[in-house]
């Protein structure tokens, strides 16, 4: 694969950095992400932790974070078939930054909402 | 405005929390936020600096972030009227954990578009 020599810049929309901030920098994947961080979990047990994930945008966003090495699947060939996720080492190194965001929103969660709630004049 | 006193938890919908997230977790917020890290910036200004953002995406991303607390707009009384854009006290928090976001997008891009190109079999 051809590597980029030039300093990465997300700034620019032909640098790959683009594409990666736009696979991580969303809503659904940020909170899978952070959900992963936690340990293993099925399809079922992600739909139940993730508040308000339809089952189609799970199954979106797990193909998406699959495809980019970011997520792992394994099936353990059993009747039902099992199959659990996981994040790869790759995702790993995301723990960190998404899950700053995440506690970045759950620590100003009131001055955002009081923000909303008194528009500056 | 009403403070909310049970542990926050970005994974459940109700929490403010989750609204705060969905208004960061966004390429385009990020991008903004990133770019605002730097200093005081025009709207024209912004539009070039941002490889690929609409005028009107900019504006409603500005929008959205001065709504919510995060960014201010400043308008000097001249003709034609010069309007700035920075980070409030409450946005400046952001850095940090944006350009995390924005760093790790720079840092992992190859493996991501590596493994993009390669799928596991």
């Amino acid at each position: 694969m051809e590597k980029f020599a030039y300093p990465p810049n997300v700034l620019s929309q032909a640098c790959p950095s683009r594409r990666a901030l736009e696979i991580i920098a969303d809503k659904w994947s940020a909170l899978v992400i952070y959900l992963l961080a936690r340990g293993t979990f099925r399809h079922g047990q992600m739909l139940r932790e993730i508040d308000g994930i339809t089952e189609k945008m799970l199954t979106q966003t797990l193909r998406k974070l699959e495809e980019s090495g970011l997520a792992q699947r394994k099936v353990y060939p059993v009747v039902p078939p099992k199959v659990e996720y996981s994040l790869t080492p790759l995702g790993e190194t995301l723990i960190g930054p998404l899950g700053s965001l995440c506690e970045w929103a759950q620590d100003h969660m009131n001055d955002v909402a009081e923000a909303s709630e008194n528009p500056a004049s």
